[in-house]
Parts: C-alpha cells; sequence; structure tokens
C-alpha cells in the first residue's frame, strides 16, 4: 500500500482514520480502553532500525524510495481520542489520528494491536473488579499469556481496578504494587508441609500467605497457626470447592484466635465466580488465566478505518466503504456522553458536528493526545497509569447500574449518530 | 518462593519438573506443540539486568543473598521434550526440565507463557489448514494480537502449515513467507477505485492481489481485468457471503478469459468458515482475529508441575501434591507414541519406567534440548522453524483421521498411564 500510494503520489494526502469496534463481544454492557499510554510510549521510539530495513531491501519487500521514506519516518501528525481508563461502547471513535497517509498508514498494525489487547484485558477486568465490590483483585495471569502481552496484561489490569500483580515487569515500569506467591513446588521442595512454612516464615515474616491446600487444608491451616501465631497474614486457597472451605478455614483460623489472619482464594476464577463468592468469608482473589485472556473476548475487535482523506484540491472529503455488511460512517466524528440530571450516562453521542454534542447535558470524551508529532504529557508512564485508574473509576461510576449485570444484553447506554 | 528457599538452604535441590496440560480445550481431538524453539531463543539471553536488579533491590522485592543469586543466574540444567510441531494430548510430558529448585523456579513463567500462547495458535492454525486440505492459508492477524504476540502467532501458524504472514518482523527473525494487502482504505485514498487499481498495478506488476469489494464487486471485477488483463494474479474478497460470491466472481473472471487470476478470501475466517468454503472456487485463505486468539481457546492450559526432588540425602524423591481436582502424578516421566501395525497412532503412552515405551510399536516422543545449560543446535532460529513444520506435518498424517473432524469429541488418541 504505502509503495504504491508512494509512486502514485498520493502518500501524502491528509487523512483521518478512526478507531472504533462496531459491536461489543456477546452480551457485554461496556467496554474499557486501554492501551492509550503504551501506544505513546511506542510512538515515541517508532522509527525503522538498519537490520529492519536492511531485511526490506534484501528480500525486495519494498522499494528504494519507499525503503528512503521508511528510513526517514518520524510520526508528524495530531492524534486525539478517549482518556484511557474510559468507558466505550460500539462506534465510540476511541482514538482518530490526522497525518499524511503513509504516516497514518504505517501506525495501523502497532496502534490496533495495542488497543485490541490492552482494551481486552481491561474490559474483563473491569468486570471482575466490578464483581468483587471492593475486595482487593490480584492479577496473576502471566503464564498463560504471551511473555510480553503478560506486561501489558498487569497493567490494563490495574487501569481497570485490580490493587497489584505478580508481574515483577509492569511494577518496574509502571510502578505498581508487586505481590509474590508461593506455589505447590515451593512446599514439596521440602521433606515436609511444616518445614516449608517455616522456612517461608523466617524469609518472609508472620504477614506473609502460606499456601495450605498441598496436602490437607484443616492440618495446614492448624499448622500455621501453630508456626505463626495470631500475627499470621493469611491462607491461600487454589483447588477445591473455594465458598465452602473458605467458610470452614474461616471458621477454623477464628476458633485458634486468628481473626486477623485473611483468606486468599485463586484457581480459574472470572467475574462469575467471583460474584459466586460474594457471600463467602474471602478477603481478596488472584486472577490469571480468564483475565489475561480477555475472559471469554481475548480481542477488542477494533478497526482503524479512513473515514476522510484530501482530494485533488486539498480538500479534506468524506470517504466510506460500502461492504456488504461491514460498511462505516464518512466523516471525522465528535463524541461525548450524554448525562441525564443526576450525572448518569443515558447516551453515547456522535456526531459529525461538533456543536451537536457541544452544552451541559454533555461530557466531553475525546481529547488531544499528540498534536503534529508532540505526544502531549500525562498519558504515558506512571503518570499516564494514575490517570487512566482514576477515569476508569470516574467513568464506570457514572454508567447506569446495569453494567454491573453479568448476564448478557444489550450495551448499558445506546450509541445515538446525531446528525442522521 | 526463591528468597525462601535460599535462605533454608534447599534452592540447589536438584528437581524435575514436568509441563503439561491436564484437559484439551472442550471438544478438541489434539494440540499442536509450538514455541519450544522461541523458549530456547530465550533461554539463551536468560539473565538479570542491572536496571531489573536494581527495581528488585530498591523496591525490597528481594533480600540481599537472593539479589546475588540473580545477578549470577545462567541456567545450568538440563531440560527434553517433545518435538516443536509435535501433536499433544492430555497429560502429554511436553517439556521436562531437570534443575537445581532455584533454575527450574525462576523460568517457570517464561516457559509457560510462551509455550501456552504458541501452542493456542499453532493448534487453532493446525485445524485450519486441516479444514483447507492443501488451498494455502496466509496468516493476516497482527492487528488482534499484542504487538509481539503477533510475531510469536506468525510463526506459529507456519509451524502448522500456513504457508506466509503479514507479519514482516515474523518474516525477518524466522525467514518465513510475508504477503503484502491493500486495505480499504487504500482504495479509498484515489479520487475512484480505478486510480487506486492502476496505482497497485503500476507498483506491483499484474501478479499482484486486488481488493474487489470497497464498492461494487462486480464492477470492481471487470475494472481489474480491464486494466490488467488475464495476467491479473488475484482479487480479495473481504465481507459479505465469500462462497456466493466466490462463485459469481469465478464465473466472470472465466468469462472474461481470467481463467489464471485466483481468488482469495478473508474476513473473520476461523477453521468451520473455512471448511464451509471447501465446494467454493477459493484458493487461497487470508485468516486473522480466530487464529492469533487460538479459535476460542487462547491458551492451552499448559502447567509446570514439580514430580520429583533430591531429599537431604541426595536420592531423587518422586512428589505430588494432593489438591482437589488438581493432583499430580509424581515422577519423571517417559513418553511414546503407541502406533498399530500401519503406523497409525493409537495412543499416548507415559510411563515412569523408560522401558515401558521401548520397543517397536512406540515412537519416542521426549528429546534432548539443553544438557548442562548447553542448548543443542537444531531448534531455534529459521533451522528450528523448519523442523518444527515438518515435525507437525509427520505427526498429523500418523493420527488418526478423526482428528479432522470439526465437531467436539474426545482426544483422538486416549492417554494411558503404563505404570499403574
Amino acid at each position: 500500500m504505502l509503495q504504491a500510494a508512494i509512486r502514485a503520489g498520493v502518500h501524502e494526502r491528509r487523512c483521518v482514520f478512526e478507531t472504533f469496534t462496531r459491536r461489543l463481544p456477546a452480551g457485554r454492557r461496556y467496554g474499557v480502553l486501554a492501551g492509550t499510554g503504551r501506544f505513546l510510549e511506542e510512538l515515541d521510539n517508532f522509527v525503522f532500525d538498519d537490520a529492519q530495513l536492511s531485511f526490506l531491501q534484501d528480500h525486495h519487500v519494498v522499494d528504494g524510495p519507499t525503503l528512503e521514506y521508511l528510513a526517514n519516518f518520524r510520526f508528524s501528525g495530531s492524534i486525539r481520542g478517549y482518556a484511557e481508563g474510559e468507558a466505550f461502547f460500539p462506534h465510540s471513535p476511541v482514538l482518530q489520528v490526522e497525518a499524511p497517509f503513509a504516516e497514518a498508514c504505517v501506525l495501523e498494525t502497532l496502534l490496533l494491536s495495542i488497543l485490541n489487547y490492552d482494551s481486552a484485558v481491561a474490559s474483563a477486568a473491569s468486570r471482575m473488579t466490578g464483581a468483587a465490590n471492593g475486595r482487593p483483585c490480584l492479577e496473576m495471569g502471566s503464564r498463560r499469556a504471551h511473555e510480553r502481552a503478560a506486561v501489558a496484561a498487569a497493567r490494563a489490569s490495574v487501569v481497570a481496578g485490580f490493587s497489584g500483580t505478580s508481574n515483577l515487569e509492569a511494577g518496574r515500569r509502571y510502578a505498581v504494587e508487586t505481590i509474590g506467591t508461593s506455589a505447590h513446588a515451593f512446599t514439596l521442595l521440602f521433606d515436609d508441609e511444616e518445614s516449608a512454612f517455616r522456612a517461608q516464615l523466617d524469609s518472609l515474616g508472620r504477614g506473609t500467605t502460606l499456601l495450605v491446600d498441598t496436602y490437607d487444608v484443616e492440618q495446614a491451616v492448624r499448622r500455621a497457626v501453630d508456626l505463626a501465631g495470631p500475627e499470621l497474614g493469611a491462607v491461600r486457597l487454589d483447588s477445591g470447592d473455594l465458598a465452602a472451605q473458605a467458610v470452614a478455614v474461616r471458621q477454623l483460623l477464628d476458633d485458634l484466635g486468628n481473626r486477623d489472619t485473611k483468606i486468599t482464594v485463586t484457581s480459574d476464577l472470572d467475574e462469575y465466580a467471583i460474584a459466586g463468592l460474594a457471600a463467602a468469608p474471602v478477603d481478596s482473589y488472584g486472577v490469571g488465566t480468564r483475565l489475561v485472556t480477555g475472559s471469554g473476548a481475548p480481542t477488542s475487535s477494533m478497526v482503524y478505518k479512513m473515514v476522510a482523506r484530501e482530494d485533488a484540491d486539498g480538500r479534506l472529503v468524506s470517504v466510506a466503504k460500502r461492504s456488504r455488511g461491514k460498511g462505516s460512517t464518512g466523516g471525522r466524528k465528535h463524541a461525548a456522553r450524554r448525562l441525564d440530571r443526576d450525572g448518569t450516562a443515558i447516551a453515547e453521542s456522535v456526531a459529525l458536528s461538533p456543536d451537536l454534542v457541544g452544552g451541559p447535558d454533555f461530557r466531553q470524551l475525546m481529547h488531544p493526545l499528540v498534536i503534529d508529532g508532540d505526544i502531549l504529557p500525562g498519558s504515558t508512564g506512571p503518570e499516564g497509569l494514575r490517570s487512566a485508574v482514576a477515569r476508569h473509576h470516574e467513568s464506570t461510576r457514572e454508567l447506569p447500574r446495569a453494567i454491573r449485570r453479568l448476564s448478557e444484553g444489550e450495551p448499558a447506554v445506546p450509541t445515538e449518530f446525531l446528525d442522521h
């Protein structure tokens, strides 16, 4: 595409591309945008290095002029979009790129890869923290995702309210709280469970969390209390009927005088399992597989479509394809969330004319992120993540209570196109 | 775990860990192992750098002795396992690590992340190439996966028979065939479809593939043939009823004299959609979202369990946890595929005693990959990928024809534990 556009002399035509999803995953009430900060961090370093250029040259992937174009590539366009952490709905224009065609075209895969994956995890994570209703959720899914995706998953989980992660690289990059866990292999390494517990308490102190289901749960809890006393931090259950065991273990801990020792549960949890444990005496949830794989929706199905471009006379004209079932709406969009008098969201409002989504009933959703190639401060690194956490919290609070329903249904608010 | 083991003086205890899955994704007949080569490449570079060590120190994640241990980390153990590309079944011991506890423990997340993701993609890809029954399948899903996972997905797809990928980084790293595509945005960039087609033909020659569904398919096909003549390489359909359109487009191309122009189809394909197009005049399939997300099974649920360790006297003893529903079988396993007289697989045979899986009825599945820290040649880089492609081909040919059934069912061969 790039090579043919350069050869035809149209690669510098100014274009507007929009990123949106045509529908939410089946039955979901809302999505949560994540990855914007990561995308801007990658954009800041987005160049083609010598090894990459040599590959393209040696394998005749592109011609000379295209190679030269890529060697000098530096994004010079502007980007605006929803704040990271914001809820989104079908056709929400979450990211809008205005740039020469060649630049907008080259960025497509990077942009979609990041937003599609990170938003899939954040959207699942938000349902889980909602179901946990204030109890801490901890991300522990690194081993069930690609090794780099795991870092992004940890970050996206935190955007949507997770308290911490077992992924140390995410901790290092984004100043996220990290946690350790002891696995069954740790217990099995020792000649008996008592030696394992002793070693962990010696090294990590009484505030640690002991895994109590390697052999017999009741014996393990008694042993843990015996060794650590009333200051034992927590015990972890990782198998079996978690609700029934939590009740029994809570009773046992209380009987032994360990009223402050907490119970944390793990083992293939998702939002439904978490909701099912709402009445059980559980203090925190460790979530893995279902979180990093988007709980049934491992991608957000976001697409990146040209909606306007310069014509031969330099005027920006709306464009849209007419493919069956996959058509898109031409023209650069503006978006706001329409609120009722109590400040509850009642619609996702999208319009070609900014005037139609102005005024006190509307909260504006699109903000500048990059202006003429300069990335605005505040959206990247630990600072960007903190803002995204706050935005997710505010955004979900503003939505109708229906978003907390886990049953399948329609989006919590309808998307309205105000120009039509 | 590491810190407590070091403090207790047991971190050097020799251990055997095994990687396996307790079950295949619901209804699947077999899995395909992928990622072994990538894991060995990462293992070769697996050290902790200064930035990582500083983070661990500054945030008091681990104590001084543990920090020192990590600063000097270098894997010294041995690894054997199934060849990459091999089919696997529940409890197949696909990778077995024998090393001091500390080393085996530190590798867990990297190893599982890679095998879980890459095998999920390869397992889905294998069903797709099976359904395509010889027609080329092309990987085009980068935008629907994390940006680094996308490279791994392209590689894993090729393991399982895909012919090429749109991911250039995978091409660069693994000498995989790469392809380009023109999107609807390319057509929309021009003032009309004819200009877009002309530009593409000018730049890429008549052998290129023109996208014909931006406006009207029939008009676009006539225009494409008009401009390119009988040498037009292919046309691509990306929306609507692909089977019906393929029939109409084939007829039209033939009527126009373009009998050699091929038809390629894309648009949310998976193994079922591919099978549904078996009778349609389609020449190749471009597969995206469903491929890179494992077609409903985005992770392989592989676990990494300690099955044996040294005791205080230096003897290797079998160990296993007794957790409810998640127990494992202790002891170092040997594995072979049991074949009938025609060479068709009839069982996945697993035994603690190697003698039980010896003899002419058995094909050995476990091979040395790393010996005392030295990675054996042949499994990494482009060479490793070529071997994996061949292994996948041979392995699936040996399985019962039932593996080609897309309906849900039992594993194609049962797993038998010969010691019990």
